[in-house]
């Protein structure tokens, strides 16, 4: 049964007459609503629906949920599946499903499907996201609702028991929530040693000599600033670890949990390692550009020139252009060994790999 | 039960054997073809393999299902798997399954594991792909093939009623079907601003002043072409859905399906979307490498000889300098920015990212 | 039923307590060690919690086995499941599963379980490796063990009878094996041609002119071994295909098992074709980098000097310019065809593509 006529309730429903299910949707309109169903899926009033179906999907909003307290007396004994989301994370004080379970205390309340969105209800879970995370109290309602989601096509995730409800409805809603702090990190970084950089190469040479060198701002200054932002990144994804096997040491056992803020660090540290992975992959172009612009050929000719009118033949310095060659050669190894962490760091990738492997390449 | 001996049947055979099932193979000419299946399978003739077996799989060519008539009386009631592919797109009128269904109709015929390759079945379903599509009339005979997929280790997908063998059976066949159009379009509008730049570039000054730029062709003029290319692509990607959003505002409502360009159109952007980053990266590679080219290191001699034998001291001009490093700097910016849009894209990190981050990224 | 207090028994609790099962844990010192275990699973004595359960996760090691002999009375007729993993390849000459079915006569024996971590059975299968590979002699008890591990979230994969139980045991231990042989053959490759250029471009001119060109070593004579390693990779990808038709038809059958060498040459293809790419971008990112060096600053310099003092208007060669600007172009289109082939060896990608795409695209 599917309790509801909107877009999330019609692909659900559709979806449902696909896998072979019989599908009864309860309407307040049932009339006006039934050509938005599929043929096969039979639309009625809302009590007849609910009398028909063991198992009913409230694909109606929170706010709406107590307009169901009529049905109350038919609902008693049937699987409620909460398919709801939030507009907020955390807007309500429950989950919408704990919600629901408070006001149908005679029904069993299932929370899942939320993470799957009405297209890829529709479209088949081929290559969206498979995985519908489903919790609840009662065992027995859970596992018949994972083996509808797999019939569907799904991958059921068993999430434990109904006070994940509200981490399930959370899941739609965040927003890259491990990368954060990686990249405020990162541009707090950066902004303090462009500073630094910027006095060093501009404003110095200003001051001291009266020569102007803000040209230099856009490429020379960000291309020395990189590195070091890189450099800090990757020596903050090996710390935590150091802290961690220390704090272990100290307290003789690996039982004990580590501080919040160094658990919050471990857990960071794949995305601190990617954000230094870009940073030196930046860093390479900007370097490579550096031929390329204005300001090298003019210096590059003005001292040919001042070489020609002073017929100094030669100006090759031995020390100079092996520190260049060295300083090069070293970077793209350096940049070729990045490259394969951050390419192990591909879920597909990661997959792949037993754990002895990882920590070969790590 | 098996029905065939070709090089499927026998991987067919191995697999079910391995994975626990009871396998009978039915042959015209058991005594030489037992030697082809692994010794826990019993080769035995064709009608009595099928009077022994619940659920065949017809494993032979469609040319010679019409061979199998004189089973039909034995066959009756039994499950047919139509696990055939086709050599052509759409090559007969009606699919392969549903022309067995029309030789059987006492029969449940069941299409499925036709995409599936006799060296995934063999080698186990670990590295390749998983899915098994399936198809059937009777819900009953597809899940109980269902099932067997499950235990041979790949992830049945129902695709609905026996008019899906078509599209099923196509699967196979087709190659990169969603490229097409885009991959046309980007040569069609690479030939247009070749030939644009070719004229500015090289004809043009040859013809006003006789001047010999042809060395340009093979970097120069493509070097200017391909970001033109990648911005008429990216817009493109962007252009559908502003379309789409306004015919929705123009008609009232997001239930009216787009008109079939549109939709095609819309359905296409990830692919000119990703063909618009591969012009931009090769826009960058290109120019990299326009200060190794031998051209560059003598016009820039040339230039220096001049100005030491007119000993012109200074070339600098401030404009030119701000200039290059502007644009640089943005185009760094830009192409780091699109390198994050065309990994998103890629299926596995797709996958871990809900609507509201991946709309966030885009 | 869990018997051991460890890591991997504590973690096997917890996650089998969340997903529904009622737990037992068996400990020789229940007392100390129940606090250790979620609240929900009972910490009894051994012989009890044996008593109890029908499958039972021997989480102890392999070494502590023979103390169970004790309890083979009450053992006898449960499922007992080895998770056990060692610490060398081939450690024992049988494997663990197998040691514990000969110590138990009377018990079904099933190996599973060992390729994951406790960690990822503590977070849940979400982002890990979600496979199980189970194998045992007796098909139900497989069937059992697979069917808890699906309700736990992995996927189990039948991996057939107790022979390969070894097998199982080794995947945790295996260290990349099939990138040793490409590694090794790719070292060897880049020292001979390292060893010839380094001869040719800075030996030899020593010898015959008494110039010190030391300073290529870092940077030009890599640059010029890294495309003869990419060649001599890239053509090993394509010769063994080439031989193995030669094979097949000099002895008329496809059924014909190709000899060892060639069969593992044929299995090894894909990672020589990414070392083969891997070497290919390195030469590209060597000479993108050749005009940022000093050295070539000052060999340009001394050009331009020494031709303004000659007072030489003009130093262009056609034939140069048109040299370098096609050796530029083809190795941008090289670069960008590789780099395809190698995008469409990533595991999400490659599991996308069909037959006909994947060699279509080779």
């Amino acid at each position: 049964g599917v309790l509801g006529s909107g877009d999330f309730a019609r692909s659900l429903a559709i979806r449902l007459v696909c896998s072979g299910f019989k599908v009864v949707v309860g309407s307040r309109n049932p009339k006006r609503k039934a050509s938005l169903f599929p043929a096969a899926a039979e639309v009625t009033f809302q009590a007849e629906a609910v009398k028909k179906a063991d198992v009913i999907f409230v694909a109606i909003f929170r706010e709406h949920y107590s307009t169901l307290c009529d049905l109350a007396d038919v609902l008693a004994g049937k699987i409620l599946v909460d398919v709801s989301n939030n507009t907020e994370i955390n807007h309500h004080k429950e989950s919408n499903a704990e919600y629901l379970a408070s006001l149908f205390p005679a029904c069993t309340v299932v929370k899942g499907f939320n993470v799957v969105s009405a297209w890829t209800l529709q479209s088949g879970a081929r290559d969206g996201n498979k995985q519908v995370l489903i919790c609840s109290n009662n065992q027995e309602a859970k596992r018949t609702v994972a083996e509808i989601a797999q019939v569907m096509g799904f991958t059921p995730v068993d999430m434990g028991c109904m006070s994940s409800a509200c981490e399930i409805e959370n899941i739609p809603l965040r927003l890259l929530p491990a990368w954060k702090i990686p990249i405020f990190l990162a541009l707090g970084l950066f902004l303090c040693f462009f500073t630094y950089n910027l006095i060093r190469q501009v404003i110095h040479p200003y001051i001291r000599e009266q020569k102007n060198k803000l040209y230099k701002i856009p490429i020379e200054v960000v291309n020395t600033t990189l590195p070091c932002v890189s450099y800090v990144m990757l020596s903050l994804v090996y710390l935590p670890g150091v802290l961690a096997a220390c704090s272990q040491l100290y307290y003789g056992t690996k039982y004990r949990r580590f501080p919040d803020w160094l658990d919050q660090w471990l857990q960071h540290r794949k995305q601190i390692g990617l954000l230094s992975f870009f940073c030196a992959a930046l860093h390479a172009v900007y370097s490579l550009c550096l031929p390329m612009r204005r300001s090298h050929r003019y210096l590059l000719i003005e001292t040919a020139v001042k070489q020609a009118v002073e017929k100094k033949m030669t100006i090759w310095v031995e020390e100079e252009v092996w520190r260049m060659e060295i300083y090069i050669s070293v970077g793209i190894i350096a940049l070729g060994l990045l490259s394969l962490l951050a390419i192990t760091s591909l879920p597909s990738i990661a997959n792949s790999l037993n754990w002895r492997e990882f920590s070969f390449i790590q």
